[in-house]
């Protein structure tokens, strides 16, 4: 049976905020470029895929999937849609104080979006924890996959990269078209990285200007990384691991 | 093959924008509270299965769906979430301004909350027609229906009434619980209606307060209005209506 | 003795607020172009002539008129004055937040400015309810003239056609140049009406686009019906029958 | 003839705009308590009447009054109303907006209500000045009388005291009630006066605290200074100053 | 010892904030030209100083400076820094609502930059005494001086004209370039003038167009009045009479 | 010489910008409780001396600190002072947007305040690069001293720990009191850590609840880590470490 509250009569949804503990999953993507290979909803299908994973195993409460972040970047394609995070910001705020008045106490956001995503939801998060009184934590695979990516040989967190495209070829296949995957290795920078498991020291992340975007966009089609090193196999333990860090995630404030 | 954008490349995705000669649907819908027998995401379903079915048929760009709406006065049933309008707003034009900037020039937005999203959208579609060049529309299935539901045998527009349920019967009947269904008849009010197809002296429309949204809740589970009239025949035909009717607005605006 | 607000000492109006049962009337309008023959507050002069004429009968309190409306699309001819529409929202809210600190608990707006305005009153109404606690309605004259507008003859609401130019005729015969009045006969339009009596399949109503009505202007003035067909004693029965319903609005306020 | 743009057709308003050579007077006043004796509407019926009085002289275009000002202070008795500072600075910048777009280039503010609504009449100007690149003025009755009110032995600037009090005696005696007026001499305080024409050492003004208006509500019935001395006959000679004021500063507009 | 918040752990600004008794200083300045002589920074340099000399006689707590401020007009000449006028109201708002939870009740906010940063310096105060209860003053040197400057054989006040550079002079000698000083003698205006000295009529301050600033900014660096008349004694007598009179209305406040 | 702006005449600015190559550093910190033994200033003190030491080397442009921060969860302590972070946003793009008017195209913001700053600061930063085509880049201490901490032997990143006491100890011993300060090691949590150089899977950083915060204030006066390991030679080799990092990164910017 379904988790997500939008198949669900209301009486129905009481009855399953009963059984969620108050524990509500909020995925959150983006509509952007993802290189030759990988559809503009990708991050999207990410947090959809993590959450209904992890609901199964934990009867959170599914709510209906923000399919569009914050992208100015990514504008450089076709495709791309982008909304001011402080709409953003708003939007969540909305769907989470709803979920308080009906017994929703505790959400974790899913970012399908990684690193820029994020930026908004913090603010989201402490506002809904400050004025709501419900507690939110913001679950992002670049974040939560530390600890196995290495293992996997994958390279860097990037764009449409082999951690994405394996993902998706696992979950999505259908979607994805491998055979027009283009590589960008990730050449290091200077004091610079975008990865979360980076270990030097380095400047904190901006999205990139546009003039910046339209460069890179021209190498490889918007990917940076390198896709042709996906592998399904890996796609699924990637996976695994996710939803199993998001089932303890989940649990922990169920017990809370 | 599917005409939803977050399923496409940006390659596809730019080809899609060629095909659909400049025209977006943008189905937008709520999560409220329908009764005793319809899932809270009706409104969204509604604008979905319309946007695909004209899109099969035009080669219209579908956008991820926007799945929730305005309604503040349907928070007296749980899983309800609303939207302050002025983010809806925000969020569609960022939405429609991202679109424009790939080749799309016209977009119809399909309402399936009727009556109360259509306020914001107003705002939302002369905003983006203003400042962005663009022409917008909204389509309602409400006021798209004048012609068809008096003939079908239907009563007024309410809420989760014979109308929408005999609509989720043909497209959704796994999500329709009709057994469950309680009537509510609509008593006339003198110089009041929602229905845009009254013909008499009415104030305007203004979302009910809480309190008395809360006296009607109670009544019948949140229905306005006679679902256990329904018919699934009916509704194929109520369908039809729309897809046609939506039909004739996508091609006009592909011809202009 | 006059019933307007600003006319009264705090000690009168203390004493009119008793008087009027708790209910207010705000008279919006428009100072937009209205054609060669009709003056550009013929919007605001409709409003602040019914709500002088009820509260005359009724007693309810005349709130000082906001003369001015939402008019983007008719900034195409001088005089026109347009206000973003959430600033009205902001204006009319803090107006009604104002008058319900000194005991009026129900208002009733009257838009003179028909389809246009109602879009903000919604929300502005909408807010006041929830967030006062107050009752609000909104009395259109377009809404409130079905029942009578096809028995006089009348054609379908324009803009400065004969329904206006005839009630302005009747209540403000010196602002009105029916000499310079020039006639442009409405079209019936497929699948579109602005007409709220309209009771065929219809889009709904956005404001024009600047270009379409730069057009629509170089007609006929800026006139959208046919004036010619204007009438004083019509426009006396048709006054007459709005100031009978803003009555019986107002009283039914009354007696909650 | 009128110079009410309200009452013209938009050809009308055409010619008027270009009579007016460019200058436009928009009058703003308040909806506040002024004691026992005086209109809450006095200080826009202040603000109206010098625009008409000088409209006559120079043909500057009138624009339709804004009767509502910022008044939280004086929600200390029935019948204020106040709108917060920020909305009016919006409204009446989309008013000089609108103005600009069809030929008027330089505008007068009159503000009738004297110190309070000078704090966002200046922001809205510069913001005017800045943006639309025109030019604005604000006049208002109490920096316009310094040179008048010493010789006729009114005494400093208060709430409803003689100057007011005189100036409305003369133009609006049927809404003056002289009669019920209290004084309440205004009693010099260290460091601080809201007089612009005080000469020594002083804070700036700041709008009281709800509960210090309060407390001074109950002496006089919101009366500050002495309205007992107030007279008809200095009324005229403070009106003939100011209009006199208001005409000068008109023509050196229109000879820019 | 320091007064200073930012130099104090937390034990001791809660020791501060008890010996203040409840009164604290806000600094605000400005960051913009000043002629050829004083240093952009002087508006908040006078504002701290002032500050800084008051505290150590009272014991108010000194809040770190708010060292923008409002100076659309100076944009004229690099250096200067402007703030839109209602983020600084936001900024300060959110300074004293932050103190105010601390046991801060009162506050003034003494502003370096006279005349322009008053105007949103009122909203803010404002805003706070009504939503925090809280009393606030504005402490503004040109107000605060009158009866001092034209014993000193200053002119009226201008933009680094004497007042200002003699009181630099006096308390940041270092940052003083006298010999590069160049004097503009202050003409009269029929029915304007910006200082609060003023006894005649006069239209309300309105921050100058950028057109009209630049046009002042090429006769004398950016000067307004006579700088050469500059003199460190007065400078002196200058200072102490602010510092008197900021002690003065810092223990009134104390003992209330 | 002082690379601060506000010391420097407008004309000494022009030359300063000139000499900076378009780079100025903006110094951001915090007022914010930091244990029994830091001041409340410390963030911004830690901002401000990196950027004096680095202007020294490299001319870059010195902007008067941003004294306050975001810090909802250190209200707990009195002293603390936060502001919105949206208002922090537009304070620093208007400071960037100025800056920008004379001359600066690069800017690098330096945050004092770590973790919680850097998020309003990425959207600041995002926001001046596409609409005033300026480059901003975010150089944060905790982020720029992951290659030396560990060899220090300091611990992770907390709150007043041992890295900000030691680099405060060095650079202003006169406002630590060692003596005061209390340990409060950092217990590692499961799936989360706030230290940038964590290198195992986490959830993302949210700022504290209020309930959360208080708990952790009262367990060693608002410290986080161990304050006792604190040693002024350390602090100097990550003082220098830093402002190595940060020459590096103005020079880079001063060679584009």
């Amino acid at each position: 049976m379904s988790h997500w509250l939008q198949t669900k009569s209301w009486e129905e949804a009481a009855e399953a905020i009963k059984e969620s503990k108050g524990v509500a999953i909020l995925p959150v993507g983006s509509v952007e470029q993802h290189g030759f290979h990988l559809p503009v909803g990708t991050d999207s299908y990410v947090a959809i895929t993590l959450a209904e994973c992890a609901a199964e195993k934990t009867n959170a409460l599914l709510v209906p999937p923000v399919w569009f972040g914050w992208s100015p970047h990514h504008m450089v394609r076709p495709g791309t849609i982008t909304i001011r995070p402080e709409v953003l910001m708003d939007l969540t705020y909305d769907i989470m104080a709803s979920l308080k008045a009906h017994g929703i106490t505790k959400v974790v956001m899913i970012n399908g979006h990684r690193i820029v995503n994020i930026i908004w939801m913090q603010m989201a998060a402490e506002k809904a924890q400050r004025e709501l009184g419900i507690t939110v934590q913001i679950f992002d695979p670049a974040y939560m996959s530390k600890d196995i990516v290495g293992k996997l040989g994958f390279g860097a967190v990037g764009h449409a990269e082999e951690v994405e495209t394996s993902h998706m070829m696992y979950r999505y296949p259908d979607l994805v078209h491998l055979e027009k995957a283009k590589d960008n290795p990730i050449k290091p920078q200077d004091l610079y990285s975008v990865d979360p498991a980076y270990t030097h020291d380095t400047l904190c992340y901006v999205p990139s200007a546009y003039s910046h975007a339209l460069e890179n966009a021209k190498i490889a089609g918007g990917t940076t990384g390198e896709p042709s090193k996906s592998d399904v196999e890996k796609g699924k333990v990637y996976h695994d691991h996710l939803v199993e860090r998001l089932v303890t995630v989940v649990r922990r404030l169920q017990e809370k």
